[in-house]
């Protein structure tokens, strides 16, 4: 037998309805804050990843899926949604649109060549929103609000945890005060952050393994290293984000794995004691430098994503009784061939009404039948036999209350519509 | 600059708009029809695929994207869906479940590593269906019904193709008289048919190259080598067709090009003169030995497949002047701070009720946003000015008729979605 890859899944059933509603609250979400749908290939040129999101990141340095296909070309299934976007933008030209900025949701499979384990996979799917082309504080705020609302929407509370890099010279300044400071306890960091004071240093921060290091929780701190302008435009972001009731609070170990952030970083938590206490659900930040780094003009870009798998797995924890989905509305039942044949008919112009029904295609026998339509929860049940057809009539019985109707043949379409 | 892979594409603008379309009425279709969503890995064990598809099908011999991942191990970008659903049913043990038949619906990109050339790409969006556990002939008739009804829901008016491969004693009865009669006829065939002729002849029957070939056209037609039990079965088909009013012809040259099919096959069809005439809109057929040759119990399957890229092209054509999605509701203007802080929370507040708007973030002047609201085709303009502001009143600009009205700053909310 030929099982699924290594830290691959299959989403059917129940995961499939929260997967399907996650998708389309986002979907919904997107479109009232005017974002528009984008899809770029799943995989890319290799160089493009190696780039953008930085060599010294751990995505890329030991995590991504690359392969060369037929033609010899260095391919990578993408790690993450962001350089996608932006290599489109550029290539597509898309900061000469005539309206700016360019706002773009997604939704889509990312790749990592993880050591599988409990809710970590290789193949893994992601939501996420970038806008290009604008530098606003006002844009941090909308972008925040829409993960905000989303979440929201779902039913999960979440607090905003914020943070910034500053710019480059403060994110310099910062980074210089932090490896002076790392350098005399080097001997108390994990093996992994021991390379990271070289090649990454803020990424310590986030650390998994010495987040509760007491050298880590008294280090120097990015808002004291921010020059004004970095400063004056965090406040503006917090301010609105005051303004606009939305519930968060400075942290400054939010510091994001990825090379290309400056500005504002954030995460969304929420608190779900059965997971843990503080599951991220979603994170993002402002990349103003990585456009004109892969070869584009100068602009601004701003995101988050948000991994679906985390979010179904939260949604089963705080809604387990709950169904995303009502059952069937009408199962029909027909044992022998005439009836059969005007079950077809029948569930067919129900269907093409926005009906959910289904008949048997078993030949198996009322009895089995009936089992069937409570299995399928179905609300109202028609049962066909030749006898009534014959007369033109057709029995409806409420599945609920169990109450038989007859109704004229001719009839039995309006009539279910108009009970449903 | 870094440029996506060769024969890939990335989906925006108005192909998305087609695309999500598409995917939403097919997505509504198989909700009524009582099909439950599936997705399955973008990769699996390249093994899966050279024994479902058939080593001697165009696809896995010359297409097919394979990679070995880290671990050495050999995987395969999927080439189709079918496989993978199939897969997963065995792996999942879904023939164990209570309701049977299972019933799939997917949405997902498919991979071929074929010559790029106009509208034929590398990564391709596929739409499928796939029905495990039922062998009924009614079953056949939902399949093709459902995919009937997608393309009309869509406003693509299609004919079925149909023809029948019967069962195993029939197709070898038929593949034995087919190869007798072309032996003689080899050299008149292409060169890649000349190859067919002992690998897989029954695809020479929809040869691209050879489709005018008299020889092809006089050849045998399985339909005179169809035993008793595969004959009665087509008939009764075509039979629950006739009666679900499916416009439908028997087309003898319907073999599809892969292995695993028997008895029903079909292509939908649309007649689009400005993109030649007869374009395959989508295609399927029954493949009852699939299951078991995968590893699985006995189970009789059947689906249908239908590519994006060419449905967004058909829709293209036909609806070239309809617009697929509205424009957005309300443009909110807004110049200094004071404007914009009001701006920002009445924008929050419209897109949390459900009101599709934006406001300027590129610090732009308000005839520069009278611009950008017309481009965005906005109903309803806000204009938000300080002094009105202090007196508590906002202006409101009906954007076609272009009548003003004032109205109460506490009122906006409820003014704005009484009047959409």
């Amino acid at each position: 037998m030929i099982l699924k890859p290594k830290g691959t899944y299959d989403i059917y059933g129940d995961t499939a309805k929260y997967y399907n509603y996650i998708n389309e609250v986002f979907k919904t979400v997107c479109e009232y804050y005017n974002y528009e749908y984008i899809r770029t290939p799943i995989f890319e040129d290799s160089e493009l990843f190696h780039r953008s999101v930085g060599e010294t990141s751990d995505i890329v340095s030991k995590e991504t899926y690359d392969f060369k296909d037929r033609g010899d070309r260095n391919l990578t299934l993408r790690p993450e949604g962001t350089a996608g976007v932006v290599r489109s933008f550029i290539e597509n030209k898309m900061y000469g649109d005539v309206c700016q900025p360019k706002k773009f949701y997604y939704s889509g499979t990312m790749y990592r060549y993880e050591r599988p384990q409990a809710g970590r996979y290789r193949e893994l799917s992601q939501i996420g929103v970038e806008v290009l082309g604008s530098n606003s504080p006002l844009m941090d705020a909308e972008v925040i609000s829409l993960a905000y609302r989303l979440l929201e929407e779902m039913g999960i509370e979440v607090t905003v945890k914020i943070n910034t890099l500053g710019d480059q010279e403060s994110r310099n300044a910062y980074r210089e005060a932090l490896v002076s400071y790392l350098e005399p306890n080097i001997d108390s960091l994990c093996s992994d952050c021991k390379k990271r004071l070289t090649t990454n240093p803020l990424r310590i921060l986030d650390c998994k393994v010495d987040k509760d290091n007491e050298v880590l929780i008294n280090a120097p701190k990015i808002t004291d290293y921010l020059n004004e302008e970095s400063k004056t435009r965090f406040d503006k972001v917090l301010e609105y984000l005051t303004y606009l009731d939305v519930d968060y609070e400075v942290d400054a170990s939010i510091v994001r794995g990825l090379d290309y952030y400056n500005h504002t970083v954030f995460e969304l938590v929420a608190d779900i004691p059965s997971l843990g206490s503080a599951t991220t659900v979603c994170a993002g930040g402002r990349y103003n430098n990585l456009v004109s780094f892969l070869g584009g003009p100068d602009t601004p870009g701003i995101g988050f994503a948000s991994g679906v798998d985390r979010l179904i797995h939260v949604l089963q924890e705080i809604n387990s009784e709950k169904e995303i989905e009502p059952a069937i509305d009408v199962y029909v039942m027909a044992v022998n061939e005439e009836e059969k044949l005007t079950a077809l008919r029948l569930v067919q112009d129900l269907r093409w009404s926005e009906v959910k029904c289904e008949m048997d295609t078993l030949d198996k026998g009322l009895k089995a039948q009936f089992k069937q339509a409570d299995r399928y929860n179905a609300r109202t049940l028609i049962i066909l036999n030749s006898e009534d057809l014959q007369k033109g009539i057709i029995t409806v019985k409420d599945n609920l209350t169990k109450e038989e109707t007859k109704v004229d043949e001719s009839e039995i379409l309006d009539y279910i519509i108009s009970n449903l």
